[in-house]
């Protein structure tokens, strides 16, 4: 990493509007990012965007702590988060907006390390990032680094995803393992130590997400597991769907590493945060179509058939329940409070 | 206001993902904000937008401080900011994200104040909150409340304004007085009487830079003189156009109480953040047009004609002077540093 930045910590002034803050625009931002729009230095970005009729837009702020972590940093999730999300509805991502809320004093170089990785991980998912902005609060007014980003895309004709499209008969599919994103933060963030470290999954699924919907073009549903995890992804749907769903415990690809942890932590790895995985609901017919799509994605290479939508019983409400091993069933439940906070 | 909110004040668990997350989601925001697009409860909002084929995007975090004073809150910040911000493309500003970042033990109370001033500014502005994303941190993590907004809209067809566009002969307009809010943020910060309240000018403007593109049709650009006041826009226009400025400093609009707390705190007024205002630089021969269509508007009625653009003198750079009442002129610079942390 090549660069010059004139100034070795973020400073009050960075955020003033004024000369100090066009040099951290210049040095830092627009050296990485690049896009002509944002080098026409407007208050707004202005780009093309066919004319489907139709966008999608999502947002996510990122206060993950620690801010780089193994298998990534805050920035690589500032994008995948965004970018993943707008995903979910079947849009093509074009493009992001990004706001960083620095605290004084933090080190210019990594600022600079986390916007490279923010301008590589929007190259790799094929989106530009086109308006930004910046502020400053003095020390103790933040943690460091925290970044929103929003994101657009234009959803194709025809394409209507949604939460509450799942229909008894449907199969749910996995597009990998589960918890690691947020066991790597955990280990990272208390110092334990396994075998094997544990890396985030942090990855934008938006060229998944496209192989999917064309291999399987009647999917209802895409969400990424990220906060509350698989849990909060199954039950939001079944809510939204008014079904019952279940899962095939042993179907559920985890590594063995964040299993280890999970046991040790005493934390059910389907309520743990993922950040580079995607959750389908497919007709059933389609289910093996999708399978395959996924595993022939990059990053869906253990991508699994996991359950399947069920009916509701009659006066039941919509819950998630998972089938063991053993043959035995259990609620998946929402987590109800905070079990990792600022995982993401 | 009426609303009933389980609980008191924002913990870790409102940003989990779990259950306490979706009581924070229904009963403060979506309660207030109830978009159908975010009603449906998907990750990414889907709206329609009317197929010009171009987009306008922006984004900006809100860390002012205090959340709460005269003439507004963070929440009316966070709202106007980026749909001024989008609206200075001459976009019909469609769309907004919104992203919290909360310090656990923020009063639930004072949220959901912020919240619905975001709502009824939203509704002013004629603009949909189709998505959001709410993450809490732990105590001192953060100084209360961040906001993050991003604005999208569509840019009608044959619309190419940009700060680069300005040519000598052309006329510098702004919409109002000058330094309303800064002066009202640092009075409240600081505890300072004056002897009238001061009130900030928070203010959405879409509509007001509408009715001037229609009166003045071939404007060159529009920006809003937030953080480093109309001395940074201004400047920022002299260097992306290559051209100098001239302001005459008796035709600027200053309210006297804004006037005398500049002059008793050594600020110069032209430096002073505005949230509610518009610069505009339109040719000569549509000044009049534009300087009526901003005083007919609602926030406009102090509008004025400030100054004009003039060639750069060979081998001089693009710069912004005053001409004072007396005769004399000065260069009026960018800010260097940080004059009012948090003004925004």
């Amino acid at each position: 990493m090549s660069h010059s930045v004139t100034d070795s910590t973020v400073l009050l002034g960075h955020g003033s509007g004024g000369q100090m803050m066009k040099r951290i625009i210049d040095e830092v931002f627009l050296d990485a990012f690049g896009s002509p729009e944002l080098l026409e230095g407007n208050d707004a970005g202005v780009a093309t965007l066919p004319a489907s009729g139709r966008i999608a837009m999502s947002t996510d702020s990122f206060v993950v702590s620690p801010q780089f972590f193994p298998g990534g940093n805050i920035g690589r999730l500032a994008v995948c988060g965004t970018v993943n999300d707008v995903a979910t509805s079947g849009a093509n991502v074009r493009y992001l907006s990004c706001g960083f809320i620095l605290e004084e004093g933090y080190p210019m170089d990594k600022l600079h390390q986390i916007v490279q990785t923010m301008a590589e991980t929007a190259h790799e998912a094929g989106v530009s990032i086109i308006t930004g902005d910046t502020k400053v609060v003095e020390r103790g007014g933040a943690d460091g680094v925290y970044i929103n980003t929003a994101g657009v895309g234009e959803v194709p004709a025809g394409v209507a995803l949604s939460g509450a499209n799942c229909r008894p008969g449907d199969v749910i599919l996995v597009s990998g393992t589960l918890g690691d994103h947020g066991i790597a933060i955990m280990s990272q963030r208390e110092g334990l130590a396994f075998s094997s470290t544990i890396e985030s999954d942090a990855a934008p699924l938006n060229h998944l997400i496209a192989d999917v919907l064309s291999a399987a073009p009647d999917t209802r549903c895409f969400r990424d597991p990220t906060r509350g995890g698989l849990a909060s992804t199954l039950n939001e749907f079944a809510q939204a769907s008014g079904v019952a769903m279940e899962v095939d415990e042993d179907a559920v690809p985890v590594r063995p590493g964040v299993q280890a942890a999970c046991e040790m932590l005493g934390y059910d790895v389907l309520q743990v945060a993922n950040e580079g995985k995607m959750v389908a609901v497919v007709p059933a017919e389609q289910a093996d179509a999708a399978l395959s799509a996924m595993r022939a994605a990059r990053y869906g290479e253990n991508a699994a058939i996991i359950g399947r939508v069920l009916p509701l019983e009659s006066g039941a409400r919509p819950a998630v329940r998972v089938r063991t091993g053993w043959g035995s069933t259990r609620i998946l439940d929402m987590l109800v409070g905070e079990q990792l906070p600022r995982i993401c």
